[in-house]
């Protein structure tokens, strides 16, 4: 999949209980900034009011030298936006901050509700107002006019109603909530430092502020932090277990530990997984930076095939980068990626990449490694054909672009130009995956899908909200 | 009062049937700077659409060359928005957009209510959130209630349950509304360009892109404007005429017409009542620069003392500047104006000012003449002290703050430091104001509100957003 | 002339001796700021070592908060570069700071040399390099070429080399030198503050740091500042007295002392003695802000017809401004100009402005005061017709260009569309500047040139350096 | 060394005959960026005058989308400078471009001359300025003062003069020179793409345009490309081949070929005979990335222990970014670099690092690999003690800072937290590098320094330029 970002979604966090709980979570947005890209935003609480800031662009660039000081506090929520193609307007930042009945609140959604279009349209029929296209508006409005008396019961109340995928952090001027949708499609953590209870998408979060991890946030867990107490509960129906895969095949980062298992290490048991089932003899095996790095590991230790890091990524690409010419040939993966040719010339070469979306970058890569010289390229996919689209918060295109949709394997291999391709099996996957003990979600991959998604309204919405 | 920026309020543009109807409303914002200089936004609709963009800043740096393209469409609404001292935020740029029950509306408003905070506690109470710390989000959350068949219904539904000033230009996809509150505390006018209907707060935005003016809006009229048809109403019951006299003292350009009559001449007529009322035997008068020039000239004509802008303005002083240094003396005036002195030294100098705010940049400013060999300074305000804070969109401090509301003349002539002080009469000013045939309000001067303002409830919101 | 921007030069400051030199400078060029938007620098002195800051763009954007902390020392010098169209490279930003034979040194410029191109030649041919193309870089080359043993000394070898006009500040580590040319084409004035001497441009510089005027450095003199000693010398011949006449009509801020006259009051004079030469059956004067509006005042003075402030100037106008379309009319002067209708409509208008270059604002202005209502418009210039560029550092158009140079007050009434137009004469400009009681160039009204141009290799510098 | 930036140096580029030189330019810098981030420019030619563009930070973030409207001509140099420690000046940007007596020429410079200062004294007691710091000011004055007839000429006169490090690419209106320094300190390498000749100072920049590799630029040769003809000339007494050792071991791209060798190859070789000199008994090679990866993977092959990338590295540090509190403990490393705790846990590891500058950074990456668990933490490094400063153009810290130049290998080790620590041999790294078939600079190592380094006058101009 290399650098086709089709597969970004988002990245929360929480901190409750610490002096610098701006920093903290500005720390942790950071760790997390590889879920998105596009905007990044913290609210905290000084106890009596919630404050924000936020913006456009990578943590870094949004937040000035003073976060603590414009932030005050000892609760914090944050929250990474995925990068969208145009149209992103400064009203869809999160985290939301509100004012409504009970006072104010914040909300730092991960995820993709199926049903936000059917509750939208009731909710505007009976007189609300809506300003961003995002489902986590839905959240909002659904807890301030659940009328409870507590906050936390109103977001039981709201989050009642709402079917899909969520790993949510909320809190009102004195208290934090965490909760994960009870299909446990998208990931949460807990960890603690120095007396602070924080919560992240993924443990590479708690990493980077020192903070030991505590455990998962379970599949339909709600956990409430207020003064001493941590409280547990599983407010909703919880259903057999529905981890997205996707987050151990490409998105989270392999330093982290989600669902059980540390990515790097699934990542390696894909790779020696798709060895025993798609062997080929060849020289060396070259693994597409950066995602298929650790499969390609596996695929070489299973194998015994020599591996080299022989496509050299160039780290200053931005996302501003603007292609000077239309007369000079297309330089589209060589800005980013460049072969060490004398690693591969001559190579019969297993390019390793964690999946295939629509062909487009791994065509270029396949020629590419060719042009260095290699006698033969085999490409070896360390996921099955991605053939269905997502509608629980990764980012995916429509089915129509995905090009294992309409495409055999064999018809994929000749579009790539390549002498060799074998994905790995949905079977061998799940096995490889299996140290989880935990059940999985692959819609993308066999259009199973656990919740089932209303097509109609989504594509009204995505009329409506160009 | 010059340079104490205490009086900002906002304004808004309106344009139906135009090609470049976005490119018209830019201008018309660029026309009407003076009204509000902290953020500025615009909102076209394409016909099934609405599009926006709007920034923190001047027109001329918020909006890119190409306006037009990204704001495409025949109709449009735009908004400049005053500067407050901090806490300013993205969410409070206007016009507002919002999806709603019967597709999406937007909306810009000048002017203030004074029971948007009873309003939002209600409305909060039964589950409504609010973003902003805007009255304008109130008026969106009636209309989205109203509930009603037809958006204009719903307009008037909505404001028939606020109380206080406004200028609302307001659309949907295919329909502009421009109303202005029952008591005509605030300006909109109405003209043409092109078979294209403008709205506009004042005539100067008018002139700018070669529109004629048409009428103004009436106290209480609702103007609706579909396809060829422009449907007058007067849906609220209406009260006696109680405009802002304080448009006409400072706020409007000179250039502008409103309230039927020409700033410039109404403020030519102050000072010469000023002048009637509060002779005084002296050499010259000099106007504090930029809103005390005509009645300045007025005063001059009508004593026949005469009169040199013998203050001079730098112009290239921008919100950004920071005084270098605490240990070199309080540059303040003296970086916004500079003294003629050979115009001013050994003269007996009448200085004619719009109002007194705190005195601060008053007393500054006698000095900085004294200093400059002025052999006697008298102070004349073209109108009454300033006494009683604005509920209606005029941002002014608070009562404590005003210093003519703790202070009689005398003494508020020895804290300036001037030879002689005197104020335009409430009656003189309302005698030099008769030409425009209507009644004003004239609260600040008198502390007759002629809508109540709910104190208390102000007062908590101030908390509340700080 | 209004908002042709042809006539912009440059303006330079000098501080010795102050423990904040650099922030005096910064104020002094903000003072200084109408001389020159395009670029602004500092250039301060620890009695060690040399230090620059500087950028594009006004003064309060160039530098930040910290200025003293940056450039440390008790003497600084300051420039304000002219706005040019295009073509502007950082490398000319001054004060230029090099290090030579003798340690460093810094040079701020104001005027423009007529044997540069000559200079640069023989320096180029003899092995100098040229980074920009500034005048001011011949200066600093002479210098380090002079190999005499002192600086000062070296500075006088230098420029008894140039010839043309030139205010300049020069500073090595521990001294500061400020010299005028030997014609006295460019202002230079002398202050003290705190101790500290001061060198500006203009007075109103002084001013705003609350400095007090001693003199104005004489024509051809050089003043050198180091430890207690302030020596004058005049190094070069000096001739009879050419100062810059159009520094008084036009470029000076009218609060500013020159020349030994204070730029306001001759203004007024240049007015008066228009009324009397040029006088009309009228009703009203307005003058074309800014420029005009002291000699208008002294033009209704003498007429007594009396003076309104017609033509309300938009202060929100930047460098950036673009107009939106091509397809909307022609915005130009209106965007920075509007009429006062009613002051103005049935009325016999004088339009007062300084100058006219080349036709085309002036143009626009008649029509905008016609399109207003008035009876009959006639355009009186406080200066005679300017027919000749300038070589001496203001920064005019071509001959060519300049409307008066090709047409007869007649022909150029008819392309203003006025009912009637007149300038000063020339005789009547000099009677009326006469209180200076010095000499003046007035080539750009003549032809007549103290030093003679080097017409050739102007042109082949302006194609050498696009 | 990871990520201590002591090493960085420049990049530079040459096109010839391209109808979009100054893309090629672009593109080719972006593929460099590596070699120096601070700044970066580019000088085009259209066959008459030169053109320049550049500005501080990276290349994308430099040049704006029309690079080549900007910068006409079929010839363009381009030059990326490192990142210092503050006071970065426009003025240092590259490509100088000046004015002299034979037209315009640009000049652009990798690398640093020992005789620098002793020139620029010489030349300043004989009138020259300087207006930057750079070595490379000097080259020009010399080449403007050679007088000789003909720009090549001059460049070759101005030459002789210099000794120490240098790979140039200069220009005249019409010709490209390339020259490398008679020693082969720094790289220079030749291609060719649709007809137009190319040079840049690594093989990588010629792969992103598509260029063929035709040759490296020899030790001590001059290319001169002109019309159809490509001279090649050895106008200096070539010594013995001193090319820069650390290119090898740490500068240069992976993807690179220089001197005769690819990178990653002669890395990988480095790596292997790091581990038959310093073999050790453990589970797991885990390289300190990007620069450790090539040699960490020769390690693995030849002693057979798994290699696993379990330090992840955070692409979004930019140079901006500001650790936000001094009460958080110090997040340094931890922002850059993550562990894969359960690779790493239990293991006995392996860290290859290709140098130790300071120490500092890697006694943080040994801390962050124990805490994640590692049973012991061994330290190999692919190149020799790193004990003394560089005077050609890699900037180094002074000697003291430098921790093997005052600690042997054990105290180092006790600093570092390390269970054993083992450099590569002197002998080793020139066995590995052997096949480049050139003799080495290994000055950094051992002291012996080709070309004698000014000690004393290097110090002066430090203190001079601080």
């Amino acid at each position: 999949m290399a650098f086709d970002k089709f597969h970004d979604e988002c990245g929360v966090v929480g901190v409750y209980n610490h002096p610098e709980a701006a920093n903290l979570a500005y720390l942790a947005l950071h760790a997390l900034q590889h879920r998105g890209q596009e905007s990044a935003g913290i609210v905290s609480s000084d106890g009596e009011l919630l404050h924000k800031m936020g913006g456009m662009g990578l943590v870094v660039d949004v937040f000035p030298d003073e976060v603590l000081a414009k932030l005050p506090g000892r609760m914090a929520i944050g929250h990474n936006r995925y990068s969208t193609s145009g149209g992103s307007l400064a009203v869809n930042i999160q985290p939301f901050m509100v004012s409504y009945g009970l006072g104010q609140m914040a909300l730092a959604h991960n995820g993709q509700l199926v049903n936000a279009g059917y509750i939208r349209d009731n909710l505007e029929a009976f007189g609300s107002i809506f300003q961003s296209k995002s489902d986590t508006e839905v959240i909002i409005h659904l807890i301030a006019q659940a009328l409870d008396e507590s906050f936390t019961t109103r977001v039981v109340h709201a989050l009642r109603q709402v079917r899909g995928g969520y790993a949510l952090v909320l809190m009102n001027e004195d208290t934090l909530v965490a909760v994960r949708d009870p299909w446990g499609l998208r990931p949460l953590v807990m960890g603690e430092v120095d007396g602070a209870v924080v919560f992240a998408s993924e443990t590479c979060a708690l990493d980077l502020i020192a903070a030991t991890f505590t455990r998962e946030v379970a599949p339909g867990e709600m956990v409430v932090v207020n003064g001493e107490r941590i409280d547990s509960s599983f407010p909703f129906p919880v259903e057999s277990s529905y981890s997205c895969i996707f987050e151990l095949l490409y998105f989270a980062r392999p330093d982290s530990d989600i669902f059980g298992v540390n990515v790097n290490e699934v990542r390696n048991a894909f790779g020696r997984q798709l060895a025993r089932e798609a062997p080929v003899v060849a020289d060396l095996v070259v693994p597409v930076p950066d995602s298929g790095v650790p499969s390609a590991f596996g695929y070489s230790w299973e194998s015994g095939i020599p591996l080299q890091p022989a496509l050299v990524r160039n780290h200053y690409i931005g996302r501003t980068f603007i292609e000077p010419s239309q007369h000079i040939r297309n330089f589209g993966v060589r800005l980013k990626l460049n072969p060490v040719r004398r690693a591969i010339a001559g190579k019969r070469v297993v390019l390793i990449d964690d999946s295939i979306v629509r062909g487009t970058t791994s065509r270029k890569i396949v020629k590419m490694v060719r042009d260095a010289g290699a006698a033969e390229v085999h490409m070896r996919v360390s996921s099955p054909p991605t053939t269905n689209p997502c509608f629980y918060g990764v980012d995916t295109p429509t089915r129509e672009e995905l090009i294992a949709s309409t495409n055999s394997p064999e018809q994929i291999r000749r579009h790539l130009g390549a002498d060799s391709l074998a994905y790995l099996s949905h079977a061998g996957m799940l096995e490889a995956a299996a140290a989880a003990g935990i059940g999985f979600c692959t819609a993308c991959f066999d259009g199973h899908y656990p919740v089932a998604p209303e097509m109609t309204r989504r594509v009204q919405l995505e009329l409506f909200h160009p």
